[in-house]
Parts: C-alpha cells; structure tokens; sequence
C-alpha cells in the first residue's frame, strides 16, 4: 500500500480507537422505520402537491439546470421561488443557492465589503465557521448566546462588523436571543446575519422563521440564510436580505457564480413546499404538541431536557459509547434518531438528537417514544 | 438607506462602469435558444432514462434527501451511484456530494491530513482555489499546464505536496498534460488531484474522462473529482480514489457531513445518465465533429481558436464591450453562449466561451454558427 495510503489508514486505527468512525447505511425507498433523526420537520418530503411539482418540473426543464445561475441555469422556477421565499420572510430580495452550505459560505464573505469583523457564535454551524474562515476576516467567537459579550466585543472595535448566530441551533435545538441580540448590534451599526435553517417553516406567523417571530423581519441591518432541506423538504440554500446586498451577491458571490444552479426539479419543488408550509399551521400544531410529549416522557425517565423551540431537542448521554449504544437500540427497534459524540458537539458531552416529524403517523410517534425510553441507559 | 447599503450601492456603480455587472436571465422549459452556453455536453439532462429515472425516484423517495449523508440521507440510489461512479472511473472508491464546488473543498482539506503544501495550476476553478484556502495548507500557484514548473516546485519542497488541476480547463477548454504530469508527481511522492468536471462522459474509453484517458485510473496516488451537472445532465459531486482516501472523507470531510445529502431522485437521474453515457460513443462522435467544424468555421472567419480537448472552446474577443455586444447580438437572435471578461478569464482577456451539445439538432446547430459568425465584431 502507498505510504500516504498507510498514514490514513493510522488515522482511521485512531478515531476507531476514539469511537469516532462514521458508517454510511443507505435506506430504502419507503422503509418502515420511523424518523426522529432526519430534518423533515413538516413531513413535506413526501408530500402529494410537492412531489408532483417536482415530476412536472422534471418534464419541463428535464434534469439538470445545465449552467451556473448566470449562464443557463436561471429558469422561471428559479424566478418564483425566490420572489415567494423574499415575501414570506419579509425580505426584500432573495437568493437561491445550490446548498445552505453554499449559501453560507457565500454570506459571510460578502460583508466583507462593508465589515471588518465578523463575530461568530461559538455554537454556529460548520457552514459558518468555514464562511468566516474563507472570508479572510478577522474572526472573534462569541459565548453562545450571550448578547452581552457579543456587546462588549463590538464596544471594543471601532469598525463595522457582522454578527453571525444561528436561530434554532442545529445540534440543542435551542433558541438564539433574537431580539437582544439586535438590540445589541442595531444600536452599533453592527450586520446582523442568521441561519434561520431549522426556524424556516416553523416559527412565526405561517411558519416565516425565526427572524420574522422575533420581529425583525424586513429590518435593513438584518440578513437571513437557511437551507430549503429541512422544513420544506427539498434541497438548497437561499439568502434574503436587502436587495444591494442580493445584488452584490450576484456580482461577486464566489459560491454563486461558479457554482451549477440547482435542478429546477427540486426548485419548483421547494416553491410548492413553501405554499403548503404556509398554511401548515395544523403541521406546526402537531409538532410542537409532540414536542412537549417528548419532554414530559423523557422528565418521567429520569432525563434532562429542555422544551425544543422548534423541532429539534437534544437528550444527554452518560457517555460517548451510551450514546452510540441507545441509538443502535433504537434503530434495531425500527426507530432513527441521531446520536452526537465530540468533536461534533459544540461543548463535548454526547447526547441523542431527537428531531420532530409532523409526517410520522400519531401511531409510530407513540411507539418510537416507547422505544426510546425502553432503549434509554 | 443604511450607510453600509449606501456602500454597496457605490460598489455597484464601480462595477457597472468598468462593465461587471451581471445579470440573471431566466428561461423559460423548452425556450427555442439553442444552447452553445451550458454544459449539457451530452444532451443527458432531456434524455427519456433520466427523465424517467429521476421521476420513479421522486415517486419512491419523494424530493429531500432529509438529511445528511450520515443520518438520514443515504438511500439505496446514493449507494449505487457511488458504485457505478467507482467502476466507471477505475477507482477503487467513490463518494457522492451534493455538488461538485463542496466536493472539491472536502478534497484539498483531506489531504491535509497526509499533505504540507498544495501546488495548485494558475488556471484552477474557483472551487480548488477556495479548496486550497479552507484547507489551512501552504499553496503555491503553478504556472499554467506547465509540468517543468511543477517539477522545480515539489523538487524544492521537502514534504509530501498535492498537485491540484483540472484535466479540461473550464474557461478555455485545453487538457492538461496529465500523464506529465503524474510522471512529475509520482516520482516526487507527491499526490495528483485532478478535477475531471469537464472530460468526465466526454473523453476516455467509453467516456470515462480525462484521468481514464491519460492512463492514470486507479493509481493509488491519483484523487478524481467531478460534478454530477455537466456531461452527466444532472447536480452533485464525486470525489473517486483509493478506498482509505474514501474513508478519510466519510469520517472527517467538513462538507460531506454537515451538508443535507443530494435528493435521491437527482442522484437515480444521474444513475440512469452514467448508463446512458457510458454508451453514448454516438453522442461523443457527433460533439467532435462539431468541434471541428466549429474551428473551421470560426478560422475562416478569421478568428484565432483553438480545436478544443472535448466540449470547451473560447474564442478571444477584441475587448469586454465587443464580447458583450456579440455574445447579447447572439442572443436576440436565439443562440445563447457564454462571454467572459475580466477578473472571470484567467489571463485578462475576453472572449467568447462556446459549449458544444450533442442534443442540439443538427439543423439548429448549423444556425447557431452562422449567428455566430454573423454576429462576429
Ligand atoms: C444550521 C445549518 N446551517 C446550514 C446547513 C447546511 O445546509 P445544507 O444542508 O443545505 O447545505 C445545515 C444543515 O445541513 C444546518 O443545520
Ligand atoms: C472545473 C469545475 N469544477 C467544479 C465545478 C463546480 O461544480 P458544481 O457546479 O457541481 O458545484 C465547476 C462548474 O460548475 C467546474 O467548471
């Protein structure tokens, strides 16, 4: 074996070792098991309106969007979703990108036209972290979710800055003080940029997100990223915000020019998804009462949680192989959940990672929350 | 208006004076233009199997993948795509992403792990040159397709390097001298990475790309990548190489596991394309006789060009207005092809960027280059 083969292979020997390998186990269409781990949070993956807007699109366009967004890839679909996707949060443009990691990459190297600084949650998304690095700005990570530091860190620099957070965090679940937070920056005319990726759909009236919900919808200082995956079932990314800023993006966005646009499939998909998520007020009904079911069975098991803000609720575990073990039970017994050991946890404790799925039937969510606590440590 | 939107407006001025600014124009499904400007070399994005393909899939899987490739995003189709990727290229491995600027930012961070300084062609996508940057590791710029160069590079380097290139060149369309290439590298112990997004499905026995052509599949110090949108009609990644390299990713790839996994009806679309393609030398014979007769025709006209390597071509414009009008007089007349300009060009100049596509009819083929010739400045 190539020598540089051999090193690798004493790197997997390590995180082997550190419990740390990953699998990849490929499902079936249509399998029985029951999602408590994906991010499919209204179910609209699978939903009718959706998937034929997809099939008719797929007819239309055929597969692929053929070109960058400023060659040949820009189709009407392309247009409408980002006309609906501007108007439901409220912002006065928006832009569709093949990914949220795109999309975030792209976001915080655009301010650097105008900041010099970019103050990064110390919870934020791989996405984030890796959009400060290749900003090439200078990067201070702020506590999560201390409006506080976040204040004293831009009081102590004299330029403009971005201060970047997520709404819901990916891995807790937990929600970002919003308003204070731009109370904070607002008053030092400082950007404040959130990935609304796992609030889309959820939060605030018809489902518009977490920046809508804490009011800041439309604000002129304040830019959204969120990945289209999650709430709304499809795939990409989109940024809103003011349109100078959209427009700057079109110009020298890296990760929007060189990039192939995203098939117009599963964009007219997304659009229809987002007019089902607007009415879906009886999905989010579903999801948060299923949210506080989970909370009040864990508590009854002995279990510290906290209430999730949305769909996603983090469960501790006394320890990395626990954790590992809990989740292998429950999948045995039919049921996903996801399961986070460090480094992938922000504060490195393990825990399993319980999403809500307003799509699973009210029979299996009863009988995954009993495999759950069966399967508990 | 903000101050900092009163900033960006200002950039927008600078950039429309100096004739940057860009513009989305979207299509309509089935618009007359005949494409000259996308990358759907085959024709594979309409072709009735991948149609077809993508369709089932939507029906079976519905439209998100739901989550990443490590929870719940991998499903039978990526398993398969990933396979027949493997064989096809002669790898011994494969891993599917859900584009191919994600896939080539994973590339160049993973061999970090074996690797203390990439060397990294001077006409590279904007994908490895923001690879190059994310990955933390020292870059040094090579002088374009330039072996001897590359040579005195690595011989003064005492580590392990990568050397990172595309086989067909994005803007100009020339191949790089791959097999001198991987003469220089493998007798230093150092990597070659090669970006195939514009060989794969054009050149190589039955359309297995630019790496397969020079004779270098399946070396174990060879690392192929490519994106799923180009001859292959549909979006996504690939990164193929030795199984350990593979692994590598799985377990630590930044963009691989934190990103939601490609929709499995995009992925079965792809699937169908990679069957279509590895059978299409039809397809490939009809696209370089178009290659040459396009060289013909625009010689005649009097206009330097190269023959392209496979479906790329570039045909150098008297300045950034002249390439501008002639590429917008095409389209008023129904032909849409690509036109770049500074900074796009890697050499300053503006030109024309001509795609070839085996799907365009011929009639509508022997149109798009009388408009082209019509149209010249
Ligand atoms: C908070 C957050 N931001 C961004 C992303 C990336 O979005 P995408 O999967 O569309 O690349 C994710 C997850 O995938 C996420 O959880
Ligand atoms: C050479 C090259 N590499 C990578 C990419 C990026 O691939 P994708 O569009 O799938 O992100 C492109 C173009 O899009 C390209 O031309």
């Amino acid at each position: 074996m190539a020598d540089w083969l051999e090193a690798l292979d004493r790197l997997a020997g390590d995180r082997a070792k550190a419990g740390l390998t990953r699998r990849l186990r490929p499902r079936a269409a249509g399998d029985a098991v029951v999602d408590l781990a994906g991010n499919d949070y209204l179910g609209l993956s699978t939903h009718p309106r959706v998937v034929a807007a997809a099939r008719q699109a797929i007819e239309a366009y055929g597969l692929g969007a053929t070109g960058s967004r400023l060659v040949r890839g820009s189709t009407d679909a392309h247009a409408a979703l980002e006309h609906t996707l501007a108007a439901w949060t409220g912002a006065q443009d928006a832009l569709v990108f093949s990914s949220g990691y795109l999309a975030n990459l792209a976001v915080v190297r655009a301010v650097g036209a105008v900041c010099d600084l970019v103050v990064s949650d110390a919870y934020n998304h791989a996405s984030l972290i890796d959009g400060c690095r290749i900003s090439g700005l200078p990067v201070t990570v702020a506590p999560h979710n201390d409006p506080g530091a976040v204040a004293a860190i831009l009081d102590a620099h004299p330029g403009r800055a971005a201060v970047v957070t997520e709404s819901v965090f990916s891995v807790d679940g937990d929600l970002a003080p919003l308003a204070e937070l731009y109370e904070v920056t607002s008053a030092r005319g400082a950007l404040l940029i959130v990935d609304d990726a796992h609030a889309l759909g959820l939060l605030g009236a018809a489902g518009a997100g977490g920046v809508a919900a804490a009011g800041l919808a439309g604000r002129s200082d304040v830019i959204v990223t969120a990945t289209l995956s999650k709430s709304l079932g499809g795939a990409g990314g989109v940024i809103a915000g003011p349109a100078p800023f959209i427009r700057h993006l079109v110009d020298t966005g890296r990760t929007f020019i060189y990039d192939t646009a995203p098939p117009p499939a599963v964009v007219a998909g997304v659009l229809a998804a987002v007019e089902v998520a607007r009415a879906a007020d009886d999905r989010r009904q579903v999801l948060f009462r299923r949210g506080a079911e989970v909370v009040t069975r864990l508590r009854q098991a002995g279990f510290d949680v906290r209430k999730p803000a949305a769909g996603v609720l983090s469960v501790p575990a006394p320890g990395p192989e626990a954790a590992v073990a809990w989740a292998a039970d429950c999948r045995d017994r039919g049921v996903a959940v996801g399961c986070f050991r460090p480094p992938s946890t922000p504060d490195g404790s393990s825990r399993l990672r319980l999403t809500l799925n307003a799509g699973v039937s009210a029979a299996d969510f009863a009988r995954a929350l009993n495999v759950i606590v069966e399967c508990a440590p």
